[in-house]
């Protein structure tokens, strides 16, 4: 296999010719995951000339495995009988996707052009939603009747192949279109040649519904080690299928949207960060850091209530950022497991309650660790009573912060709400307040009022 | 299928029993995922006496099924003659992984009682060390000559459906065991039946390094598409598989441990958040905790240095949370965009110095959007001079904060380090002590050094 330098190298020299098999050549010898990282580098009219010079599977392959953005600046160049040959030789999934982010009088243009089987097939697909099974599942998928025989249905496969998403996992589907039973490709390898499908076939389905959230796909397919999962609609009809290589794709990008989630930012959606522009980073981290601008003011009022508690023990002030920093890192580190628990399955809503026992406890450990390490340093700088102070508040603020980064997770959840807007951004911000708060009532109690 | 709670109630019935014939019946109709579920909420004897009962292959299949847990607690109260039998029927991978957790006498006593290849293969593939790609490869592929006919081919796949890990991608190799082929059962499938291997088998190979980072693997399956991907050793032999649904689970577990080291928690190794006991956590929070304590000290140390500042301006300090944690949840932001683009390839250390200029700007409109959300408040809360301070200063640690948080994780990875260790807490320490300092000087620059 070429590296990068090396395949950018031959793909540009292709760019000066018109020869076609050498450049068929090329695509085939290497990965198209690796070729499509080259032409991505080259301009939309340069991979527009080398694409349309490729028969139609391998056309439509290398598009499929390009960038959405780049894959709108490609059809902008391409006319119209190459995008119809791209079109018709596109798998199914990849098709509805990329007709739905053409301008709507494209549509229009397109839509006619096609078979009608196509046609249908588009605007069924398209009626899902972005975010929900039915958007990342395909309609191509092998059914086979459940009266014929092992080797009969070994041999529609074969025959089928070619033109298939999968091919491993095949579905039995009644006079309805409903599913009544699935067979792995290996399981129908077993069997015996006259056995008839409905003898050898599963009966015990794994399917999820095609308006339920995408997450539930991956979800299924690692719970129950399948290659794809069926997706049937309301009335329990098979309309497609999700394969475990976009399953694996929508797991990434919903544990990338957590993580954006989870440092405060809102979710970047196929967008890559590579490519987005400084007012899109802007729209997406701007709105929750105002936020925790407003929620960092009560800090600063509960502050201003103690002015002269402040001014008499200025010392208290050196132990400030350390003390609400703490509550606020033993929060954020809270929140981080149960949102990740939450959404892996780990945990479940029903153990709120027993985890809520265990994190008293760890937190209270926690809290009293950290209170030994800060005793002396508040002996050294502010003496015995303020030591006293810093200590006991240490673990108060310790124990607060880990209760509400627990507890907010779980609160979202029982809410319907995404657990994850739980970020360490927002328990820091909240965890500081209530860290003030009790730092200073702790002062008061202690040191007393002070008469000025 | 049944639910939960009434596939419960059936198989607790089945205790009661020692009819295998029903038994048998309903781990045919369930899916092995749900059957563990409610074996896991049995006592480990009580899942034995179940289990021994079935026949070797759903033995050892419910059994993979099993957290790591609960398979050891399992073995201890299963006799020798069983484990031998579960032995023998369990997938390689997962032997090797049961076999690693046992202790070393039982090691020994097992071992020998194996046929000879199978001791030969728990040895070798025992040897990769954990969080390697070797330790979550499979020796169980399917391999042909290159000789063969495609007709040959299917049959030779047919007759060894039932034994192999998966049969969906074959491999071709030389008489020294290197690498020189792959083909998928569907474009075999789609070969003429008397065409030979050599002649329809795919030349551009993909494959991982056994000594390399396990994630390499999930990420060449989802980068090129496969259902698995070959494993070969330093000398280019082949020598295992990893298969696309042991994939997804690696990639779950290392985005989890991404996850909790963005929060500031050392990473959870096999344990599940439901069930760690209390020092467990504690064990794993404590250390970043502890470390930022240290680490906080230093913000302190600043403020101390500008306590006559503070007694002559004590309204500085009712910004103090406010500022410092802006420049926090910026930081925090950024670090985690930074490190998850990292994780999934989306940004490579190469892109950090166009990365640093982009960030530059949107830190700059960021802390300027804030600045004048404050502004407001500094002149209502201390006049037209504080507000001054406050609002440029604002700027500076959005600023800061910003550049930090985006720098360090690309940093760690230029050292060689994991950049996922700069979490939010650690990003909210250092931009806090930044912070403050920047606070302050801006302070006693705009307002003069107090004369007391």
């Amino acid at each position: 296999m070429l590296t990068h330098p090396e395949l950018k190298a031959t793909i540009e020299a292709q760019l000066a010719t018109d020869d076609a098999n050498d450049w068929l050549l090329i695509v085939n010898n290497n990965q198209d995951a690796d070729t499509v990282e080259v032409l991505e580098e080259l301009d939309p009219e340069q991979t527009a000339s080398l694409l349309v010079r490729l028969p139609s599977p391998h056309f439509a392959s290398l598009f499929s495995y390009l960038s959405p953005a780049y894959q709108d600046a490609l059809l902008k160049v391409i006319d119209q009988p190459e995008q119809l040959r791209l079109f018709k030789a596109m798998a199914r999934d990849e098709r509805v996707d990329v007709y739905q982010r053409l301008p709507e009088q494209e549509q229009k243009e397109i839509l006619p052009k096609l078979a009608k089987q196509e046609q249908e097939d588009i605007l069924r697909m398209a009626a899902y939603p972005d975010g929900t099974v039915g958007a990342v599942a395909t309609s191509s998928y092998v059914a086979v009747p459940e009266n014929m025989t092992v080797i009969e249905a070994l041999r529609y496969v074969r025959k089928n192949a070619p033109t298939m998403e999968t091919i491993y996992q095949l579905y039995i589907i009644d006079k309805d279109q409903r599913l009544i039973g699935t067979l792995s490709l290996r399981e129908l390898m077993m069997g015996k040649d006259d056995s008839l499908i409905k003898d050898v076939m599963r009966t015990d389905l794994v399917s999820v519904n095609a308006n339920e959230p995408q997450q539930e796909a991956p979800d299924a397919i690692r719970r129950y080690d399948l290659l794809a999962v069926p997706v049937t609609n309301g009335g329990d009809q098979l309309i497609g299928v999700v394969t475990v290589d976009d399953a694996m794709d929508v797991d990434v990008d919903e544990s990338t949207e957590d993580f954006h989630k989870g440092g405060g930012t809102l979710a970047l959606k196929d967008v890559s960060l590579r490519q987005a522009s400084t007012w899109t980073m802007f729209s997406k981290r701007a709105p929750w850091l105002l936020v925790l601008v407003f929620a960092n003011m009560f800090s600063g009022a509960i502050i201003e209530s103690y002015e002269d508690t402040i001014v008499t023990y200025v010392a208290l002030v050196f132990f400030l950022p350390l003390l609400v920093d703490s509550g606020g890192n033993a929060g954020a580190q809270a929140s981080t497991l149960m949102v990740r628990a939450l959404a892996t399955g780990d945990l479940q809503l029903r153990d709120w309650f027993k985890t809520l026992g265990r994190e008293f406890w760890v937190a209270l450990l926690l809290g009293v660790a950290m209170s030994v390490a800060v005793y002396g340093l508040g002996l050294y700088r502010g003496g015995a009573d303020i030591a006293l102070v810093v200590s006991i508040s240490m673990v108060a603020v310790v124990l607060a912060g880990s209760m509400i980064g627990m507890s907010l997770p779980f609160l979202l959840s029982r809410l319907k709400l995404d657990p994850a807007t739980a970020s360490a951004p927002l328990i820091t911000s909240i965890a500081d307040a209530v860290g003030v708060l009790l730092y200073f009532y702790i002062a008061v109690t202690v040191l007393g009022v002070p008469t000025t």
